[in-house]
């Protein structure tokens, strides 16, 4: 690499970012190079927008530029269920199905011990008091299906449930459009425990 | 995508680097969502230092934070031969392999009359008026081994020739650790044409 300082910084910083390897770094340094001036610098300026404009919404957690983000601020949603999930980003996965519609709430992060992270470190409490003080019915418990995710949910479907509220958890099972022959054995296991009647 | 507008503008100027799809401007938007302001904004802050303060080399046209680049500066280097390269970026290459001490020359692109590429639009003049002012005696030609850049190494050599300086151009053939089976039949024919002696 050559000695320009202020190159040898942006690939310093660019290298920092998740995915983006020396190659890449290089591929997007010199393009900012020969790109004219303007264009290159709105990233700059949308990254400083981001940062002084994005904070997390008072009730859900989730990120939003008013108090409170699209969902809780919306009169479109049904307010009496609340998908629980671990990061905000979950959300868009999950608006993208179009299949849920309620309120959503972010815990940040899933219970992990051995990473430190308790259940005072997620935003557990907040949630146990939007279910005291609001009409929920249920709570869809959207946690990732892994071990941190299966364990939090667990925790959350224990102290939900003496509060009458009906707790779901997202099914397990085979990819949709995937082939049987490549499902790991703990899946395939998950999806014939599962397995539902047809008709 | 949810509709926060901040976070779609930084998602947009994400996407519109080269090599980076919705997936992975996504990931790194949330990330710099995700991560102490500090950090982040050095990015913008070092796109901006470098927007400001890159120029190119005013005598062989690479990237130069100073009036000269660290090549042009040095005294280390072999003033006797000058590389022509394409674009600064191949500088960096070349100076990786560590096979070459000399001064470099940017042409700024090879000829391309399709895209109006002609040797108005190259930095070919002020190569010529390098080579009339100084002891260089070899011009070693590394533009690509593609149409465009062979075509730009012919028109040089027929410059740079009647002035009595020795024109080299970088050998083509087989990459070094490569796999014969895998070598394109232009590569194979170019290898057997440039053969040399063992021994």
């Amino acid at each position: 690499m050559q000695h320009i300082p202020a190159l040898q910084t942006l690939l310093d910083e660019l290298e920092r970012l998740p995915g983006i390897g020396p190659k890449s770094a290089s591929r997007i340094a010199y393009w900012m190079l020969n790109t004219e001036k303007p264009t290159v610098v709105r990233l700059a300026d949308a990254i400083h927008e981001v940062k002084d404009t994005v904070h997390f919404c008072k009730r859900c957690f989730n990120y939003a530029q008013d108090e409170l983000c699209e969902f809780c601020a919306s009169s479109d949603r049904d307010t009496s269920i609340i998908c629980v999930v671990s990061v905000p980003r979950d959300i868009a996965v999950i608006e993208k199905s179009g299949a849920f519609n309620g309120l959503y709430h972010v815990l940040g992060g899933e219970l992990s011990p051995l990473d430190g992270v308790g259940p005072d470190q997620l935003h557990i409490s907040e949630l146990m008091a939007r279910l005291g003080s609001s009409q929920v019915r249920e709570v869809l418990l959207a946690t990732n299906p892994t071990v941190e995710g299966e364990t939090t949910a667990s925790y959350l479907a224990r102290m939900i449930q003496p509060l009458g509220i009906r707790v779901t958890r997202l099914a397990s099972g085979l990819p949709v459009g995937g082939d049987l022959e490549f499902a790991d054995e703990v899946t395939l296991g998950r999806a014939i425990e599962n397995r539902r009647e047809l008709l």
